[in-house]
């Protein structure tokens, strides 16, 4: 079975080379990743320039690729250039920071998910509480637990799934599947002047309401359970097509 | 009424200036753009550096800003910076090309609607063909006439409209209410070698598959007809939530 990986903390980052070194005990593992940090880089893909692959380490059952891309560039690049083929899976993550709620059309990591998804692979984001012990076994084996299921049932057509992992310091409490909370901000630009007396803006990004709704992502991980939220895609709202066909817009 | 004015082809981008003309004879308009092109930057956000803000233009009804940012900053920057307050509207556009199907998960376009919705803010983003005449006085009589409307009513919490104008070069068959449709890529990227022999990869993006389903956006304005699709931004999948319960997935 072969597994690629990719993140957004770029091909250093320690949860993905963690989970690629315990994964390739059992699959054919390749990373393909970005060169560096990528957070909040979206579904962002490279168009207008050049992108490099560079080989970073070749050993039995785990390659590692770093490209000067972004994720969802490294899924396109590691399925049609690097692997030729689809793998039977995609693991974007292990992300250095939960991705809940709306806070997700903003990560890396889980469009990177989005991308192999719409290739038709099995994929699923995976997040980790930036408090949490990255050595903790417990979160290899829960991977470990869900990525077999997933290579032996599949998942339904155009559904990838997010999952959060929270810090387990008080014991981890189960498993919950969970729906997308929502997070409001209030961005907080930070106002300030460089040292040529220019003014610059620095997104601050305070959150400013969390809703509680029992069933979010959000709520469940702050309880201390692992959220996994399925995803989808379609981003047509279907209930208003018929509402907009009685608007008189005028054309000429 | 206010109407904040950004895009993904920068500030420079034709179709936003001419339409921000149009409408500053009846609106308080303002520009708040990306500095350069920021095409396939889907909802990417700067975290990491700061931003800065360059006021270009300033008149009766009309002001220009460009940032050094993605247009999901702009928005950011326009509500919280330059407005200090939400406006009545937001339009993404005119972007120079079509925003079609599931190609606006990476368009930098759309997202900044995402954004501003996201704000609670009505929004639309707005793509012509790339054929098309953009002196075509039909374009902006029928965004007048749009903007007009939602301005009256308002749009649904947590809806946005994604706005398509083919090229009219034989007559406007009217408008379509639609779907999102897909398309489906072969990215075929071309590989090459620098001036200095180290090889490279450039994506080229050839479509492999058009879904000729009636009712979608592709096919309307493929068809001659603007195409106007609701879209949502709750990626939640709810019916597999239960499902997921179901799974029996082990963590120690």
């Amino acid at each position: 079975m072969k597994i690629l990986l990719t993140n957004d903390d770029g091909v250093q980052g320690l949860g993905m080379l963690k989970l690629a070194e315990y994964l390739k005990g059992k699959y054919d593992v390749t990373v393909v990743a970005p060169e560096k940090e990528r957070s909040a880089i979206s579904h962002a893909i490279t168009l207008h320039k050049p992108l490099r692959l560079k080989k970073i380490k070749e050993e039995q059952n785990l390659k590692i690729f770093a490209v000067n891309g972004t994720p969802s560039d490294c899924i396109k690049l590691g399925v049609e250039v690097v692997l030729g083929r689809k793998p039977d899976m995609v693991v974007s993550g292990i992300n250095n920071g939960l991705n809940l709620g709306t806070d997700i059309l903003y990560s890396g990591t889980v469009s990177a998910a989005i991308e192999a998804s719409l290739y038709g692979i099995p994929a699923i984001a995976v997040s980790l509480s930036e408090t949490a012990d990255i050595e903790d076994k417990r979160i290899y084996k829960f991977l470990e637990s869900l990525i077999e299921i997933i290579l032996k049932k599949g998942l339904p057509k155009d559904i990838l799934l997010n999952v959060n992992i929270p810090d387990f310091q008080e014991g981890v409490k189960g498993i919950k599947a969970t729906k997308l909370g929502k997070r409001i901000y209030i961005e907080t630009f930070q106002k300030n002047y460089d040292p040529r007396g220019k003014e610059y803006y620095w997104m601050a990004g305070k959150i400013s309401k969390i809703e509680e709704d029992e069933g979010t992502d959000i709520v469940s991980v702050k309880e201390g359970y692992i959220s996994i939220t399925p995803i989808h895609f379609d981003l047509t709202q279907y209930d208003m097509i018929k509402d907009l066909d009685s608007w008189s817009i005028k054309i000429e």
